[in-house]
């Protein structure tokens, strides 16, 4: 076994303080690797990162990061010259989305935003990893990304800020969904999961749960429609959402005999389908290994 | 079919906006009943709710309710005067929960709490129940309670104010607690439902729930160690939360002839198991009906 990973935040320091080197963030134990961006292991999960702007996809709302993975980059000019791989601080960083641990976020002078120190390092403070797939980067290559939002802020209102509503609205709107189309869905499947056939018998009723396809919220921008949702189980929601589970553009599921079951009303968009398969299915070319 | 209910906010009406009357916020739309506490009938869910001091149970933090159902009161004298039952306004409630519908919550007068208007009634915004429980009131008979945090707050930071820590604080106790506690539990089962056996497998490892069985947080005040923890696929720990599923004291599922599997390490304290099914469970003798 290794020495004990410490997640969440260091004894002391102080969101918004600021360190003059990789050295010094090492030790003051914010994140020990003084080269890589990505403090973690597989096994363990990340517990920090640092934004130093070597990535062009990466992005920074202060609330919201969207941060792309490690590798592939050519040591000499930094740029992406190969795939990315679901593997070392990339996979600790995936792991830390399943498990919900914290991450340590710093940001460095060379990271382009608002939130960065002008020198040095400064931390920004816990996030939580809240999504995380693969895509084509601007390079050409497939990238990993993750979606990290600040601890403490909520998940509804964190959500598209580039789309004309304030936040306020938003979260307000991300209930309103649930209460319309959500329920449709799930009504029109009888509360039965799709994938698995379990309908779970809640004292107030039937429970199940309306997955979206493709992600609400930027980048992904998925619509709010029945036709990019399925109603599963929470157990096969969560496969769903961490890309342990994708479906064929028949409705198939990959490596298995069995079909997802459908109803007359319920009429799945194939691309949203698609678009799923793509960014979260792990079983796609040189996306996990 | 009855017509649908309005979840969500009303259009034009804002926050802290002021109303003389239960008809002028039936009038508004805010909420249609002008007597009862509680807007919503079992099969649709309850679209709104209105503290108006009538039961001695109620607990009011702004961003935290904790709320009690309808019902067993003595029409005279407001007294308590039998069981509540998972009916009516109570079953409604316990179904936005389930579904995570949004409530609007509307403070009178007559409500003791900093939040109430003077005079009148005073909107209050959107909130989402978090939690449904039944106790035995100051009373002595059963009552509903209903845990609601308010739309936009996260749920880790507006967990126990009793506690000495602040809010940023707790928020990050929560999620250190995962990393160590719960994952201690996971590990010792291997990622294994206790209760089903289903061990699910994510991309970046297998995917299980460490299970809180007396909750985290007022007014439950269960501790975050191993002893009060199951661990769970994420169908269970709905079930197990939302009261769909209870273990005896014997650790065998009421009803079946199941036990939840055990593991040496993995000491699990009946205390808890017994607080969780006597305040959750719905068989219990005058809970449900």
């Amino acid at each position: 076994m290794t020495t004990r990973r410490h997640f969440g935040s260091v004894p002391e320091i102080l969101e918004g303080q600021d360190f003059e080197s990789r050295r010094a963030l090492h030790d003051a134990g914010v994140h020990l690797p003084t080269q890589a961006g990505i403090s973690g292991s597989g096994g363990q999960g990340a517990d920090s990162i640092v934004l130093s702007g070597g990535y062009e996809d990466d992005h920074d709302e202060g609330d919201v990061i969207v941060y792309t993975g490690q590798g592939g980059r050519d040591l000499v000019t930094g740029k992406q010259v190969a795939h990315q791989t679901l593997t070392l601080g990339n996979l600790a960083l995936a792991l830390s989305h399943q498990e919900g641990f914290p991450v340590r976020v710093t940001r460095g002078h060379q990271h382009r935003s608002p939130y960065s120190p002008i020198s040095g390092y400064r931390y920004g403070g816990l996030y939580r990893v809240e999504d995380h797939w693969h895509e084509l980067g601007k390079s050409g290559y497939r990238i990993w990304r993750y979606r990290l939002v600040k601890q403490g802020v909520d998940s509804a209102s964190a959500a598209p800020k580039d789309s004309a509503v304030g936040r306020k609205e938003v979260a307000i709107q991300k209930l309103l969904r649930d209460t319309t189309v959500a329920r449709n869905v799930k009504r029109w499947h009888d509360f039965t999961c799709q994938v698995c056939g379990v309908r779970l018998e809640g004292p107030a009723g039937p429970y199940a749960e309306a997955a979206h396809i493709r992600p609400l919220g930027a980048p992904h921008n998925g619509p709010d429609t029945e036709s990019n949702m399925l109603c599963l189980c929470p157990n096969h929601h969560v496969l769903f959402d961490l890309g342990g589970l994708t479906l064929n553009d028949d409705l198939t599921v990959p490596g298995s005999s069995r079909s997802v079951t459908t109803v007359r009303q319920h009429q799945i968009d194939v691309n949203h389908v698609k678009y799923h398969r793509e960014r979260y299915g792990v079983d796609a070319d040189s996306a996990l290994v």
